[in-house]
């Protein structure tokens, strides 16, 4: 049987011409930590071309409801890839996320999570954690579809289809063989949703039989999430519908160390989008003093995307040569195990001269 | 402003008579650790009076699909307590959740989860938690409304309404000003489910200024329960909807030290249920090695609301006394740390000599 899954990641090649990227810098903390990770790539020489897109708060606040003008789909629709800073989307009914409109437009069905510890340098009780979360993307509660029956009754509509829950699954079992990873593991809540996370379930019990090298298992997602809190270091790559996803990347982040860390791929067919797992955090924008990591690790992953392994590779371990050498952004800093507290800016300059 | 939310709980007084309770011995290791706890209720004078009713497995797999039959509903609709044991619900679309059934059906719209740790008894990274989760238990994806479109397409509703956000948003206030508490923290996802989950905090938002000596703060699900997994010690009292509740207490008791340890009140109305929050473990049934503690602390839980609390507090530290003193079933045991490893019935029997 093919797959033409992941066929797109694995098979693209690094080429002479510089790939084009669109770049948008985001709100709250996001324009700080994209110019770090902007300026990395460039000082790495990663063969990629920004094309900046504007979108998210400004975009909102002229009254355009979605976040996102013309100009913007254009870019995106003729670069197919986009490297994203955490967006706010303003209070209130009438504005749609566009985080979940970007998602859903260009078909980004796969959200991949990696998160691993980086012991002993940031703090976590886990140091051998390293698991991988692949959310599907498009479907679920996120389908958008909500209703006000009355004033005082509300619905929200989960929906869940047979090809949604097929692509997310074997894109787990063909992440899983091609990187090597030994168990994926079910997460849903089936005694409850017997139709909906009932298909989720019959369709990965399916599937993971064409896989007879990779273990699999299920869990439901109550003891599941409880048992990767306690216990992360038991789970290897875990598949899972898009609300449970969410909630369980969160908490894998935050205890290998911090959700600042993390980066996420989110793949499509033709389009693919990078960008950190955490928000746009305006409490601290503007001081100089968010942790790019995350931003970092999503452009590493966009680069391995792309085929430019090298550079890839180069990036990630001047990272985790910064984080090893105590080079320490508020949020990870530590008395005792970190050398000194330094900025943002200061923290893309340490990456840079270990590249 | 009046509110008769809790005022049964508390103003209930323990009286001559045996109060009659509705006892559910459950299946998988249920009636194992329904004995230790029964056994431990009468040796401690608990001025109750079991009458055995039958649900789960054996009804289920009598073909009745609801998994309980008519004497058993007469007899809770007479007692109006129930202790129950984890039941098994089989597998299959046919069969409904009893679990569902009763706490719908009876109206327990609040179901209490407090879960602390037994440091340094019980292994923990987190010695001085001490949260309760105070779950909405009849609205959201619970509703049990699916539909199959398609083959391929599969649709579940979460309802949720304003009464019923309501009734628990103030029924947390009121049990955090009953015991002392100082927080009470409000997890949704609201920023996508603006509509349903915007209602819960909406309302969340007007109750908590109805209470102004007790502090209160929001979070989004995905972070709020990525920081309570790592950081439970900041938590007071959490409410949120059913879903969300279902998932966080589990992650709460596990990293606590183990998810057999928590009990929880199903409270409504009229009528009042209690149980352990893990589930029947067909896999170690019949060993007479499960932990008994889930089951023994919903016990306590229903002496403190039938105001038999002195002898709730009594079967409370013989329970603490005898996890202290190293008596441990295999799943909390630990070379070093405990004394000796026990059976379920063992275990029984160190609590009660400690009453
Ligand atoms: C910002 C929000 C819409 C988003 C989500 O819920 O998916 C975020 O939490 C994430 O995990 O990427
Ligand atoms: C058994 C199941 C229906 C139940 C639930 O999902 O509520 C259980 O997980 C619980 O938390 O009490």
């Amino acid at each position: 049987m093919e797959n033409d899954v992941l066929v797109q990641e694995l098979s693209s090649k690094s080429t002479n011409k510089a790939v084009k990227v669109a770049v948008a810098q985001g709100d709250g903390i996001g324009p700080e930590i994209m110019s770090a990770a902007l300026n990395i790539l460039k000082s790495a020489g990663a063969n990629i071309e920004p094309e900046f897109i504007e979108l998210g708060e400004q975009v909102y606040l002229l009254g355009n409801t979605s976040g996102i003008n013309n100009e913007s789909w254009d870019i995106i629709n003729r670069n197919k890839l986009i490297l994203k800073a955490p967006i706010t989307t303003p209070q209130g009914k009438g504005y749609k996320s566009l985080n979940v409109t970007l998602r859903k437009s260009l078909g980004l069905y796969a959200n991949v999570r990696p998160v691993s510890a980086f012991h002993p340098f940031v703090k976590t009780n886990f140091p051998n954690m390293d698991v991988v979360i692949i959310r599907e993307n498009e479907e679920d509660l996120y389908a958008g579809i909500e209703h006000q029956q009355t004033q005082d009754v509300v619905q929200c509509l989960k929906l869940i289809t047979r090809p949604g829950c097929e692509r997310i699954i074997r894109y787990a079992f063909e992440y899983a063989k091609a990187y090597g990873r030994k168990k994926v593991t079910c997460m849903v809540k089936d005694n409850i949703m017997k139709r909906t996370d009932g298909l989720f379930h019959e369709v990965f019990n399916d599937i993971s039989l064409e896989y007879p090298n990779i273990k699999s298992d299920s869990q439901i997602i109550d003891i599941g999430s409880a048992k990767l809190a306690a216990n992360p270091e038991n789970y290897d790559v875990i598949v899972t519908s898009n609300l449970y996803g969410d909630i369980i990347s969160d908490i894998a982040a935050e205890i290998a160390g911090s959700v600042g860390m993390a980066g996420s791929a989110n793949i499509g067919a033709n389009v693919a989008m990078f960008e950190a797992i955490h928000g746009s955090a305006p409490d601290i924008a503007g001081k100089n003093i968010a942790n790019p990591s995350g931003l970092i690790n999503a452009a590493v992953l966009m680069l391995a995307h792309l085929g430019q392994l090298e550079i890839a590779d180069k990036i990630k371990n001047a990272l985790l040569a910064t984080i090893e050498d105590g080079y320490h952004t508020p949020d990870i800093y530590q008395e005792g195990t970190s050398k000194k507290k330094v900025s943002t800016q200061e923290f893309a300059k340490e990456v840079i001269s270990r590249l």
